[in-house]
């Protein structure tokens, strides 16, 4: 099967063309500021063109776009059904419409955390296991639950996919989603800046000298010695690992993928989570693997095919519903 | 349907006899300080025997005995997966075999807070609800998951039932499952007691004057105004709706259901949690109801029916494997 796959995260939109269990292009570009995904679209085509050379994608036998959107999605329906600060009107945009006019291609929507549990399933860590947790580290911390082969959704398509919103210290900070605490809050790329900012004694850190704080920095100057990059990085850790302990005793996974841009950073993150979920949560049957992710940032792209395949009966459904009959007759 | 009821909980065994939607007759002992279920089931017996006035309860048309145990159960083959400092001897003992030997009936075996969860939904506060949570405020602290109609079970059967054992305070206080700060471990009957015991000047407290403190005598001199005594339970009410909403987060309920002994030490607890939970958990589709267990301890023994109905094939199907000819011929 031949896909294009659209990847929207929290800080960057990654546009790529899928075969089978292969990214076979593929182009990145900044999203940090960007609020309004309908801004976004023209932005998203035209990466889309050059990759192909201005193709026509239908033509070429590509089966459809399939998008990953740091959103609550209903991956039934094909609709958004939350947003989170990031692209607040994705809810009011006919994304459908927009992708059969744009590529004359059918779209299917998913959750971008899920999609890349599905890619990881399909073409890495994940392959051969039907229950798995994945987190996904990056500019939120995303959460999703493969039960046995399939991904867990629940009555309103939010079961098995906020285990970034699982509250791990009481009254802790504000998040984004309502709650209180949540590891989001705590330990990820946007709360991270603040928690360096407001740590005490920060102005004799080395931390201090930069601009703006990512994981990447954090990772660095605590490997060069700097005590309270240590001090941070190693709460982030420990955040990091109850979170995986909290999401083993909710969905019994046999193993945690670990993905997201923090997972650059360091490669001590997986053994380190791997020991403490090991030693700290109640599995009487074996222990939980963590591994890390195989296809990095290219995961949520990667799960493009599975996620059309799944969706492909439904948007069809949908095509025919809105009685557009140029496109169904083609299918 | 007839049947026979035992919920064996943390504090104490329940045994109970149901017909269809009503618990005919009950009685239950203090099992505070019993750690083997083998010395304890005798005493079962003697109670059951005494219920009935000795009566063969095959000839008077029950179906089964359903057992609610506080462990790691997989309800699908009857056995009992992993037990935590309670009845640690569970795995040892064939209770499908003693059940047999002792009431001529065969045996479902399911994990307590699910029991009463399926209580709940047949004849309580969860009827006609298909995506629920129930939490379990007792000696220990239940968390189980109902979706789509659905107990959720995972791999390894525990899925769905460990929302005692989420983290929700970072490094908190050792639980016995093997993590740190569990809900379990900040705020269930077993754990008080030591909370009590530590906080900061409670030799002033009027909580101090009791030999031991449950949760009635917590919000018993919380409401007499004591300031630590509100202070923790103020705590514990904190610790109980930030779960709630991690549970939210989890399995995307319509419906928490909070049962357990502790709710009868105050009407206060689920308007409570309920504020917290629509105020602090992200779901755009609506708002997450919570409302008291409507049947209170009897919520298990009242699963009694459900257990039976969904193991009954699997009961039949395992005294044949078992070549039990004897069982399987009466059937």
């Amino acid at each position: 099967m031949k896909a294009l796959a659209l990847d929207l995260g929290g800080s960057h939109a990654a546009c790529g063309v899928v075969e089978d269990h292969r990214l076979v292009d593929c182009a990145t570009f900044d999203t940090a500021n960007a609020c309004s995904l309908r801004a976004v679209l023209p932005r998203i085509a035209a990466t889309f063109a050059r990759l192909a050379d201005g193709a026509r994608w239908k033509d070429a036998g590509y089966s459809g776009l399939a998008v990953g959107l740091a959103a609550l999605v209903d991956a039934r329906t094909g609709s958004v059904l939350g947003t989170n600060g990031k692209y607040d009107d994705a809810s009011q945009i006919d994304l459908h419409a927009w992708s059969r006019e744009t590529f004359g291609l059918p779209l299917a929507l998913e959750n971008d955390a899920r999609m890349a549990l599905l890619g990881e399933s399909y073409a890495g860590a994940a392959k051969g296991f039907r229950d798995v947790v994945m987190i996904t580290l990056g500019t939120g911390i995303g959460g999703v639950a493969m039960i046995e082969g399939k991904l867990l959704r629940g009555a309103h398509s939010q079961a098995g996919c906020l285990g970034g919103h699982f509250p791990v210290i009481l009254n802790g900070r504000p998040c984004n989603c309502g709650a209180l605490g949540c590891a989001e809050a705590e330990a990820s790329g946007w709360s991270l800046p603040q928690i360096v900012r407001e740590w005490p004694g920060i102005a004799g850190s080395t931390l201090s000298r930069h601009n703006s704080v990512g994981f990447q920095q954090l990772f660095a100057e605590a490997t060069a010695g700097d005590h309270i990059a240590m001090a941070i990085r190693d709460r982030c850790l420990a955040i990091w690992a109850t979170l995986a302990v909290a999401l083993v005793h909710a969905y019994d996974p046999e193993l945690i993928i670990l993905g997201g841009g923090v997972m650059q950073s360091a490669a001590a993150i997986s053994p380190f989570i791997e020991t403490y979920v090991q030693s700290h949560s109640w599995t009487p049957w074996g222990k939980v693997r963590v591994r890390a992710a195989e296809l990095g940032n290219n995961a949520a792209l990667l799960g493009a095919v599975p996620v059309l395949m799944a969706n492909s009966r439904i948007a069809d459904h949908l095509f025919i519903q809105r009685g557009d009959s140029s496109v169904t007759q083609d299918e």
